[in-house]
């Protein structure tokens, strides 16, 4: 199995603007994409922060004060892992284990919070569809957020919703390069994705959105794939 | 602030063929990337897989039997966080917590297994500076291991040697889109960069190394960086 990848690409996407309930992110991007220099090409992976989406959604909660944040935090917590001070570990409803339960007040107005999309696959899919009809492309979805980690310092960001393109790529049974068959070699390419786009979508420049080009993967995953199942997790 | 990042491309690196003990990993990196179409320009990171790394120093063992693996394992471990049947989550001597404290059968002869560079960052260090006075280039290197994660499935890769790049992002203290002053945005970039390269190295393809075009970071992280204090992490 000699078949070499080709280079990538990763263009940020800018001149979107600021979002609000009900606003189309779809077509949103679409014109900061095909208006500017970037332009849309079949096989394009659109990443989006979960931020824009979950503004578009109205995910969005009044927060006066801080007891009024914390109490936030405990409402979207399925489940606390760990506690430490205000530090809460808490798993969501759709099983991911992060801080403050994802409940997040960065690049959101003062006394407001932003909570997760409430399907985030079904997000990931609706502005797929909306774009590829308006585009005449094909496209992937990724949306992100980003987390933690346990034992290594910084955050990375992860997917959290994802359409038209694999979740896990399953190298088991496949062989390496001196024919041992790979043990576990699942590798989590959209988390990967996720990552990549995150290096020019930055933290706090107006970038909420990314095109990444020139990755041949088919499938079609879904975020449910990502979450280890607890049976098989040894740090809950 | 509303500068805005620039595209950035990632390149497999092929052609480097397998490698011996003693070999001059740097040199060869050069030759199949000088030789092809990628060339190097100022300011390229190089992500080269620790496998070919640890081989060139000489970081293989023997490994007759399971019994001689599993001792191995115990061997590389300086702290075991979980076991679970034949699963060990250990900590190395370099404070990087992963499975069987690093060692590595795919990849590799079957009867060896592969350990992590003793030192990574000093690993990295020089093959950055062979390399740049080879090509008459400024470089920064980072050397990735394949690491799997509590709580999501699927393996990604991360750094575990840096030299050039600085290791983790402090955004704190700056604002972001709305003023708010960010409260923890520490990014991890070079595991960023590690899982986006990861994505043209694949796991079974014969691309030791690709070479990440585009993204500009000043300074100069030790992967030390990445460790998260004991006093910190409240998974072990």
């Amino acid at each position: 199995m000699t078949k070499y990848p080709s280079p990538f690409t990763v263009f940020p996407v800018t001149g979107i603007g600021e979002i609000s309930p009900g606003d189309d992110i779809a077509g949103m991007i679409v014109e900061a994409v095909t208006g500017g220099e970037i332009g849309f090409e079949d096989g394009d992976i659109v990443v989006i922060t979960h931020k824009i989406v979950s503004k578009a959604e109205g995910q969005i909660r009044e927060i006066p004060d801080e007891t009024t944040y914390r109490q936030l935090v405990e409402d979207e917590a399925v489940s606390i892992i760990r506690r430490r001070g205000d530090l809460v570990i808490a798993q969501t409803r759709h099983g991911f284990i992060c801080a403050n339960a994802a409940v997040d007040r960065s690049n959101v107005e003062r006394g407001y919070a932003i909570l997760l999309p409430v399907d985030p696959d079904r997000s990931a899919h609706r502005i797929r569809i909306l774009m590829e009809r308006q585009a005449n492309v094909s496209l992937g979805v990724v949306i992100t957020d980003t987390f933690g980690r346990p034992w290594r310092r910084g955050l990375t960001d992860v997917a959290i919703g994802i359409s038209g393109l694999p979740s896990v790529v399953d190298l088991r049974g496949t062989t390496d390069s001196h024919g041992n068959t790979l043990e576990v070699t699942e590798v989590a390419v959209v988390d990967e994705i996720a990552g990549a786009a995150d290096l020019v979508m930055g933290k706090a420049t107006g970038v909420p959105a990314a095109v990444v080009r020139g990755l041949e993967f088919s499938g079609d995953g879904r975020v449910a794939d990502l979450i280890r199942p607890p049976s098989e997790d040894l740090f809950r």
